[in-house]
């Protein structure tokens, strides 16, 4: 079973070994209540989940997705912003409790890599970096069917790593983060702002003249018609990003990319920019056939990721192969 | 045995089990030359160490590390800058062809941070980033006692990392990876700009009135001696590194950081800024604890560096732990 926490809404399915949703359950998130509300609606949904489906009796394992930061291995999640009623709080150990099986836990972004590399866009392929584009950038390596956690269990940060150290601010403290260029909401204020220049533009028109209603939706939407200011939109933050994942390549040489989240698909007609513009920003000589594809899974990620986390550790994906990376 | 082939120089060594030199040789690299003629140079000093040592019948396998790129999986030297005589040339074919025992290859940089993790500054810990900072900026990522080649080899390319994407063009293509503003030639080059503008520096003085004559040596003396236009030019590379360094350690979270090659022993007084520096630009929790540490081998780090890649070839180094990162 997969769980994916979010700061409103909690889901949940079971995943069988081909990474197939077999049911699903969703509701609501108690994320501004007490610890123990928030553990309820987590503990409420799997027990809905279990009640309602046949297929429960085969659960050997929970798995659970949250925003981070949080600690994959102790199981407890540190201080999301998004679900404030959890600091240090042991969640692996509670449902375990509750459940009497093996739970395990990660960050959201980590959990879709996971299931890309097991089941989806990534399984043809040794190590995966997996880019999710929402209102953040989230990040997640996976090596040989295994995430990357780093000495602490926070490696996978790539959406604050930075292209300008001069840069604007980012909300994670740092300057220039491909986050603050790249992100859903980044993509819409960098449309706003050069709709102020140039009011001809065709977004004007969809956003029914409001500047402020401009949304990376209404962006993909006028760039697909041709619209030069938002195909200008598009190309800076595609030039951005190809900047940024060369850095990534030239420093892990993945065997492949993977961009999903919920501006993955708008991106996805420009996505072969980031080649080309890789001639003058990644020096790897095999860039060029590093293959760069959506993600399988769009909002699924997050149960299928989770699901994903119970199958690496309950099978023989821990294995590691002795061939170097 | 260990042998570090350079632009100008070839050295070898015989190294122990515990990576101390037994025996040493060293000689001139016939790099410019016909491709044999590069191979006869790093063959006589295989020999003459062989002949001049009794220890080395001991010898079981040959290291070799050289500039990149390279295959190290395929053994093949791809298209060096500095070591024009070998072009796509099959050097561990030969060499093993010749001396009949097992040979490894690969660049200075990832044997340098093999030499460090295995025996060196990072024995203590599971994941090492090793910088080497000299005309250059190198880079190698060991994990569990085994290099991260990536996909084709090609991985560990940190020096190539851009944290400007507006900045200088670097000799690689790319705009404003770190070796453009911190390697031992953008420093010096810094300085000297600087000093058109503040003709008081005592590194004028150091130079004997020659602009031109300042070297990263002088201004690292006029820093120690407190001058304040050397002291701003090593504050801004500290900064430089600090950025750098800290979207490494949000990406792959290591263990420690070791910084070697030429320029570091220059900079040693000045990494604990690296820290501070990552109140700002580092979003790891436990930014502040990563150890920021010298290389241990000095000049010595590529015929260390190229005998560890046979010890971890032929030893019990290569088994990997079952541990998540």
């Amino acid at each position: 079973m997969g769980v994916d926490v979010g700061g409103t809404k909690v889901a949940a399915a079971l995943v069988d070994s081909t990474g197939q949703i077999r049911a699903r359950s969703r509701s609501n998130m108690a994320a501004g209540g007490t610890a123990s509300e928030g553990l309820d609606a987590v503990a409420s949904i799997i027990r809905k989940l279990i009640s309602d489906s046949a297929l429960a009796r085969n659960v050997r394992a929970i798995g659970i997705c949250a925003p981070g930061p949080l600690d994959p291995e102790a199981g407890i999640v540190i201080n999301p912003p998004n679900v404030p009623c959890w600091r240090n709080y042991p969640l692996v150990a509670e449902v375990e409790r509750i459940f009497q099986m093996p739970v395990k836990l990660d960050n959201d972004a980590n959990a879709a890599a996971l299931a890309e590399a097991t089941w989806g866009a990534g399984r043809l392929y040794r190590s995966v970096f997996y880019v999710g584009i929402g209102t953040g950038i989230g990040t997640g390596i996976v090596f040989d069917g295994r995430i990357l956690h780093g000495a602490s269990g926070a490696a996978g940060e790539g959406g604050h790593m930075g292209i300008d150290l001069r840069g604007p601010r980012c909300n994670c403290g740092k300057r220039g983060c491909i986050e603050v260029f790249a992100s859903g909401p980044a993509i819409a204020v960098r449309a706003r702002q050069k709709l102020q220049a140039d009011p001809n533009s065709m977004l004007l028109e969809l956003s029914e003249g409001k500047v402020d209603a401009v949304t990376t939706e209404l962006v993909a939407q006028a760039a697909g018609n041709g619209d030069r200011l938002a195909l200008t939109v598009i190309d800076e933050v595609v030039e951005m990003l190809a900047y940024w994942l060369g850095n990534i390549v030239d420093l892990i040489e993945p065997d492949v990319v993977i961009i999903g989240g919920g501006v993955a698909p708008m991106l996805a007609p420009y996505l072969d920019g980031i080649h080309t513009r890789w001639e003058g920003a990644c020096i790897n000589p095999r860039a060029q056939v590093i293959p760069i594809i959506l993600s399988s899974y769009g909002d699924d990620a997050g149960v299928i990721g989770a699901a994903a986390l119970c199958s690496t550790a309950n099978s023989s994906a821990t294995q590691i192969s002795k061939e170097p990376l």
